[in-house]
């Protein structure tokens, strides 16, 4: 049928759209629900929790594999960003998975690839605003991944929390027919939310780490308290400095489904931040709902 | 299981994307090819070689009538644009089309829309160039309609060459599954393509409107005799206005695939036009192959 080698168990890699929808095919049409979880790899905790939600949801789970440079700007990490296919074929075997899609930056944007989709509105700011284009870039990927794959549901990390916000929009306005889901952050003991770039902290990096969530669960509880919106932002950011981390891009209460910018909580919020240590960028939200 | 209600014969008629899949599904599921034939309504001869070309093909064909606000600029004619769905449908069922898929706005652009598909380099000049914003507007309305329908195949008309270009390059690169058919442009007995713009025409207009696919044949038999390009392009567009247009927006010579402009005649090409009558632009391409 198609040249998937097995590997880590009953896992298959296939590297191609045909391969990928000749499997997918054969699954729906013996019934079987798919699901699909979209990754950069360098996999952890937090993207296994993707697959066993999709798992509960779904009779066969797609994991795809792709650093996509379209959403890396020219002095980001792409070059360096974690790459290690075998340990991440090795973790999703582990965790039943049925198939990894691995395309090469070929298969994804071939000779002549002209095409861009872009998202307004929930794209200013905050990641839109330090990352110019990288909405553009995450929109486009997922796009395609979700119409090479044509599975039932997806899932994405509210780690990313405007990425999932863009994401759910693009895939309703383009009548993309996978349901989109989104799946809680997976935090270590300390609260430090996974993340692949958490790989770049050094040790007394990854003691500060933990502050960016403790400023935000601190600012959450003080505005579900009635604390006053921007003196809370404010003073939450101040902690997060205080704690060593290097620079705070931003900490914002935006509305938890449209991301527009809140200056008081009236409806369901979600505060956001992204902070500094060293060259790495960490980032965190929390959900925060008005009393 | 739907609301459809069954005019002009048998055709129905659905107006959401969830009627729409519900029938293509059956559809599929009974192992049926299924056609997809987008239009913007007003329908003559071209858009029903369309539907005969679907027919050929598949065993359902599926025709879209959606006016897309969104490819007209602020200055152009969308609210004068021809709308009479219900001579439309009566065609359509007399040609034995199988359903109409017709949206209002707010089903296509609901509360919140944002989302852009953009494709560049194809869209750059001729229509790109005096349509701002028109190839964008086309390209996010088609890549939702082919995602709506998720048909296996879907037919556009060579008359608006440039679109096609877009449209098999978006499908392309979105990786959307549906194949995308050119079918040759319609023309009356005196060589004028059909168009629902002919309609904006007068009587002396009309007389005059055939100019611009002679003066396109008359360039296409130079160039493939050998002529230089530049001035055979020239003499094309003084022909077309000494037969009494009011303008020529442009007459090119590109690339049939790519679209790349062409300063002399070395592979598979087509010559472009629109000119103006009044108010009214007629668009015309025909192919030129080297010697």
């Amino acid at each position: 049928m198609d040249s998937a080698a097995p590997l880590a168990g009953s896992l298959a890699i296939v590297r191609t759209v045909a391969e990928l929808r000749a499997r997918v095919r054969i699954w729906r049409a013996g019934g079987e629900r798919v699901g699909l979880v979209p990754t950069m790899g360098a996999l952890h905790d937090g993207h296994l929790s993707l697959v066993a939600r999709a798992q509960e949801d779904c009779d066969r789970v797609v994991v795809t594999l792709f650093v996509n440079p379209k959403q890396f700007g020219p002095n980001e990490d792409f070059a360096r960003y974690p790459r290690d296919e075998s340990a991440d074929a090795a973790k999703l075997g582990a965790a039943g998975a049925d198939l990894l899609y691995a395309p090469d930056v070929a298969m994804m944007y071939g000779d002549g690839f002209a095409t861009t989709v872009t998202v307004v509105g929930l794209t200013d700011g905050m990641e839109g605003a330090v990352r110019p284009g990288h909405f553009a870039g995450v929109a486009t990927v997922v796009a395609k991944l979700l119409n090479q794959a044509g599975a039932d549901d997806a899932y994405f990390g509210e780690k990313d929390y405007q990425q999932l916000a863009v994401i759910r929009r693009l895939a309703d306005d383009l009548d993309i027919a996978t349901r989109i889901h989104g799946v809680p952050t997976v935090r270590e003991a300390d609260g430090l939310a996974l993340s692949s770039r958490n790989a770049y902290l050094t040790n007394d990096q990854r003691k500060i780490a933990p502050a960016l969530q403790r400023g935000l669960a601190a600012a959450a509880a003080a505005l579900a308290g009635g604390a006053a919106v921007q003196s809370t932002l404010d003073a939450a950011c101040a902690a997060i400095l205080k704690a060593g981390f290097d620079a705070v891009d931003y900490v914002e209460l935006r509305d938890a489904y449209t991301l527009a910018s809140l200056s008081t909580l009236t409806r369901p919020a979600r505060l956001l931040a992204a902070a500094r240590l060293g060259k790495t960028r960490l980032l965190d939200n929390l959900a925060v709902d008005p009393r």
